[in-house]
């Protein structure tokens, strides 16, 4: 390449990096925002994060776009090319974890009848892990933090912890209180969203630790799902 | 391109398409036997399920690689550039499909006590629906058939119905056994992991259909997950 344009391919890179950072904002926010809708039973904001999922969905694209371009046009090296690559699986994790804000918020409509419903509090400390999980591996893609990236995944055995305490708090309360079965199970898919959300914060912790060390992230003795028997991990759930 | 470089690249393609279909296959396969394995309780079938899990990670890592060396190697054209981006997407959705079959694989000893639990026959038939999706996007994927990925598509609506059947039948059920309400709740799971199953297949069709066209899909009108109140879709929940 010459000089100009390896400085335009830096250009490229900076310029993805840049939308990739915005699409985790994004995605963060959409889950900060929507536990707070739902524990301030606020729909006009529930209804606000279903809109603007439309716009992490849009960056998705110009990062697609704006990838095939690059790649086309600069013919980078496989390094670079692999980087580029990685964007692109880091904004479809993205995508999914905006996916979940909303999800989240569609539900704040069904749970804000005049019911007192249990749980919530735990739901928003989990999400707010969660959120904190997510700023802080964007933290660690921006400075390509292997060591960062590799203490936040380290984070979601709390996470899930959470969860296997809501999932129990949660059939326990529906046992004792069957007419709040239905808010319950709603409940307790907002506590499976936040869960996989977690999850993919650490899917992208172990892609940005992949690109910036060249070695995979060794098997974290991740806390199960015990609510799925014999689970030493909980993707797909 | 010289003929020689455009019949490798073609040789490329073919062997990309061929994993990709490969990952489809498994992961329609890891579904079927999943319900099959709860309907039977059967617990050493479920196992082998979640073992299998690892060779549809390990193609998509294939996938990804085969990708990045090809177009490293060729330089490939923005068309055949865009081919090959979606192939790599498809698969990143194959391998979230597979992880929903060891996600209901894993709950089947969970589900396999003497206890007799209602809505199993329900979940076969919507897990048969899912399968059949799965299979028939594969078909439209392998014969770049617009018309048949919009029809496959147009099915994810029967999917969202038998999914909104099996919460209400739930709820009730648990409110009238409240014995068994740690059962339905894993039930829920595995009808909410089928429905993403469906979506899933739902994304791929839509991928088909945008490479082989150039346009979107029109927004169908899908059948809405009535669980979650003002939903037009059910992603990510």
């Amino acid at each position: 390449m010459t000089q100009h344009t390896v400085r335009a391919f830096d250009e490229d890179l900076t310029r993805l990096h840049g939308m990739v950072s915005d699409m985790g904002s994004r995605a963060a926010m959409a889950i900060e925002l929507a536990i707070k809708a739902l524990e301030q039973r606020d729909l006009a904001a529930a209804a606000a994060i279903v809109a603007d999922d439309k716009r992490i969905d849009e960056l998705e694209a110009e990062i697609e776009r704006h990838v095939v371009t690059t790649i086309a046009l600069r013919a980078p090296m496989a390094d670079d090319l692999r980087t580029m690559i990685a964007a692109l699986k880091i904004a479809a994790v993205l995508e999914r974890v905006g996916d979940y804000g909303k999800s989240i918020a569609k539900r704040v409509p069904i749970l804000s009848g005049d019911r007192t419903i249990e749980g919530i509090p735990l739901l928003a400390s989990m999400g707010q892990l969660v959120c904190e999980m997510l700023r802080d591996i964007m933290a660690a893609y921006a400075g390509r933090d292997a060591d960062k990236a590799e203490e936040v995944c380290a984070r979601d055995r709390k996470v899930d912890e959470f969860y296997n305490s809501i999932f129990r708090a949660s059939v326990t309360y529906m046992m004792e209180n069957p007419r709040s079965i239905t808010e319950s199970a709603h409940l307790l898919f907002i506590a499976k969203n936040l869960e996989r959300a977690g999850d993919h914060a650490t899917n992208v912790g172990e892609m940005i630790y992949f690109a910036a060390t060249g070695r995979h992230m060794d098997e974290r003795e991740k806390g199960a799902d015990i609510t799925e028997a014999g689970s030493t991990s909980s993707t797909g759930a």
